[in-house]
């Protein structure tokens, strides 16, 4: 996709610094860190969403993710834990349109986390919960 | 492990409110949700870290979570996007020492976002950059 700012790095035509890469996923560094190490774990082939991916690609992704996240902690004195994040789709947040995991390193009191909705993070009665969780069933029953 | 809230979830010990699972994988709505239609993918194993799953526990919890996204958008109408997040150690803030994914239904400016420390997200030079991927990449090929 000549479009595509990360398949233009994949290309070459952009630069970037590389963490991994194997046949299928390439690993390369945000340059626009959250943190030191912070990492771009992507499939080679242009899929605009996490939920499009073959399941091969799927599991090379997480793979690659576990394996960064393994060395960064070797390898960063400052990196105390690993926060993953991919976001599926524009009203999650992407913002580059070919599937991409987050790896971020993280530090105690280092002041990332999740901005919350106001009143999210109720407890929800088990009823409702059963009412969300049949739907879901039935959904993937049927496929 | 008896005194871990997900192990009694799994054990039926507490209740749940079940999505998916298969002999690796057990996927239960959030009892306090972002968003109607939360869910953890968890492996059925008691394992503390992500970093510490084996290849196809890994595999096998992103696959469901792909599964799992796909279902959310196809029978909640309110799903436009799904965030996926995972914490790797208490530093990340996981809070339950049992892996977990969180997958986060999501929809256009529902408020829901990264909360980011000051000054992080600057653009770093790409000397900087390579100092650390170079850093990772050693670690990696030494493993």
């Amino acid at each position: 996709m000549s479009n595509c700012i990360f398949c233009r790095i994949l290309s070459g035509e952009f630069s970037s610094s590389v963490v991994w890469e194997n046949e299928t996923i390439f690993a390369f560094l945000d340059i626009h860190p959250i943190s030191e190490g912070h990492t771009l774990v992507i499939p080679k082939r242009h899929v605009e969403l996490f939920t499009e991916l073959l399941p091969e690609e799927v599991a090379q992704v997480a793979q690659s993710g576990q394996l960064i996240a393994s060395h960064l902690k070797k390898s960063l004195p400052e990196c105390e834990g690993v926060t993953f994040s991919l976001a599926n789709g524009v009203a999650a947040g992407q913002e580059v349109p070919h599937a991409h995991l987050h790896v971020i390193p993280r530090r105690s009191g280092d002041g990332f986390g999740w901005k919350l909705p106001p009143g999210c993070g109720q407890q929800v009665p088990r009823e409702g919960l059963e009412a969300v969780a049949q739907k879901l069933r039935s959904s993937i029953n049927r496929a």
